[in-house]
């Protein structure tokens, strides 16, 4: 039998609600697999943060980099000032791990009623980029607090980071039945990173003959998303309209409650980071109200990555057999409740 | 009498067919106002530049100068390499004209079906900077062409380009009835410009103490705007976000054949432009098939920024009676026809 060692990150607010949960469903989809899992927890995020001004130290990163995996939950509180934790914890685990494929997956399951008046069927995923764009942080300002303030924000795009990316979004594509992959970025704008994005596109392309190739500009992919989704198959994107793009499909599949994402490094020089696209919600933190599913169905892209394809259709399946019958459902259950059903359906 | 001196770009593909209809309004609505319109037609886009190679000359921008407003179709066609247009002709005018106010206003007709299955009432306007973001065309490429291939965007925000357009929102948050302003950005990862679009609105907010203000991440406001569009009133954001946001917005409020917009210079050094936020639609043009329903109330627009809110009002009036029987009418209008019957109902 062999471990699964994984480093979780519950964080704050609804995060450690929600992790709770994916554990048990991951425990329970293990079973019989041969693989156990051994879990080592981080304290990382807003408390750590008050706590001792650390956001992800030197050793904290040496330590995650030891794991196959990681499980986040949610980082974040009103208290800790924006943007500390978000480049100093998240978007570093993102960057320092080179999760160059951030996959968020987009499906309508039956049952759950999205803001759509006629969605059709909507089942695509997300190809962003993780590592460049406008998240790289190379911006800066001058003259900061004075009338005479410059803030400049730099986006970075390389051929090695877009065609590494593209490269994953064409091998998902055509490995999946339609095979049809829009890129969207807005090349009539940003004439420089878009042009990349197109020639780049272009060219590997010719390795994937069977992929057919369109493309949209960010704000007509907007436009498309709500009203026709059933159009998208994989969308390719940089990391800034990828975040705008992810939000807007969980809103038109049943909310973020349900929205699922893998920070992946597909080379494996680190471990690959699963977390619900959600954030930690300050709001119904420590009430038993969140939705665990997004967690649960990030556990699935994790059972995926380290190999377990049959566990990870066995929690899908739970997933779509629970939320089938939420719409018939007396009260709406806690978190510790949805987690318990999901984990008794995996169990059969 | 007065005289409206009008610039008209009509542009190609269908910018040529809603500009006729939105002229023929103009001249109704302008009946007894005291004001007669004098246009002055300007060959620019894809067909100038296919035949000359020249997108805006300086005697073209000049001759713009000398007029009071203008009234922009559409511009690009397939054959016009991505940017070309859109830098050296669209973006240039907003940006040597200064047209730093983009407002785009979203407003649900009675009668007119959205993608949304409950939209509830939705009536809000969009506040984008027009001047300055990752607009600014000052990225750049090294090694284009090869895999070391380095291609930069950079976003320029700047203290006097923020407070403007800023203040400028904040007072027509402080005409509306519900006196609510949300400002849209991404301060949690674009820290640099977002921390001064929020330090600049917590700085103006002194001067307008009536208005309540909220924030929402660019991603997340794309949420609100399918699950709860009825919760805006008012948006300020920057043009990259406002791009993306308008093009959600008119979808969720009938489509882009809707949608209207006026790139306004509120200082009044040089004249304003108002645009449907449609395209030249290549595929559909020369049809008779576009809506000029977006063109028309753009130049409601324009009677508003001219000092005419009595015959903005009456054009608006036009289309809302227009939209509202839209639903049993037998079959689908022409271009002409719709303009016609606009006509008709503003002439009353
Ligand atoms: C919290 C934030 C930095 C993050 C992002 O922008 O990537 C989040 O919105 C997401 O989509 O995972
Ligand atoms: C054509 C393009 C340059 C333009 C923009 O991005 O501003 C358009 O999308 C718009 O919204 O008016």
């Amino acid at each position: 039998s062999s471990h699964l060692n994984l480093a979780v990150v519950a964080g704050d607010g609804i995060g450690t609600e929600v992790v709770e949960q994916g554990l048990l469903v991951l425990e329970q989809a293990l079973r019989g697999t041969g693989t156990t899992v051994r879990t080592t927890d981080f304290d990382l995020g807003a408390r750590r943060w008050h706590a001792t001004g650390e956001t992800l130290t030197d050793d904290d990163l040496a330590a995650i980099r030891t794991h196959d995996a990681i499980l986040l939950g949610a980082i974040g509180d009103p208290g800790v000032p924006s943007g500390v934790l978000e480049r100093g914890l998240l978007l570093k685990l993102r960057f320092a791990l080179d999760h160059y494929v951030n996959l968020r997956p987009s499906r309508l399951y039956p049952g759950v009623t999205g803001p759509l008046a006629a969605p059709g069927e909507v089942d695509f995923v997300v190809v962003r980029e993780g590592t460049e764009g406008p998240y790289v942080g190379n911006g800066g300002a001058i003259r900061v607090g004075t009338p005479h303030e410059v803030a400049n924000e730099v986006s970075v795009n390389t051929a090695f980071g877009v065609e590494r990316v593209v490269r994953d979004a064409f091998a998902r594509a055509a490995a999946r039945p339609r095979r049809q992959l829009t890129l969207v970025h807005k090349h009539n704008v940003l004439v420089h990173a878009g042009h990349l994005w197109r020639r780049t596109v272009e060219a590997v392309n010719a390795e994937f003959p069977d992929v057919t190739v369109d493309y949209l500009h960010v704000d007509a992919a907007t436009i498309f998303l709500v009203t026709n989704p059933s159009r998208f198959d994989v969308i390719v994107t940089d990391n800034l309209f990828g975040d705008i793009l992810t939000d807007l499909a969980a809103a038109i599949t049943g909310g973020i409650g349900l929205a699922a994402s893998a920070n992946i490094n597909p080379d494996r020089t680190a471990p690959s980071m699963f977390e619900p696209v959600h954030g930690s919600a300050p709001d119904i933190a420590g009430q038993g109200k969140a939705d665990p599913t997004a967690t649960v169905l990030s556990v699935a892209m994790l059972l995926d990555h380290v190999g377990l394809p049959g566990a990870a259709r066995t929690v899908e399946a739970a997933v779509a057999a629970d939320l089938a019958e939420r719409g018939a459902a007396e009260r709406v259950r806690s978190t510790a409740e949805v987690g318990k059903d999901l984990a008794a359906r995996v169990a059969g």
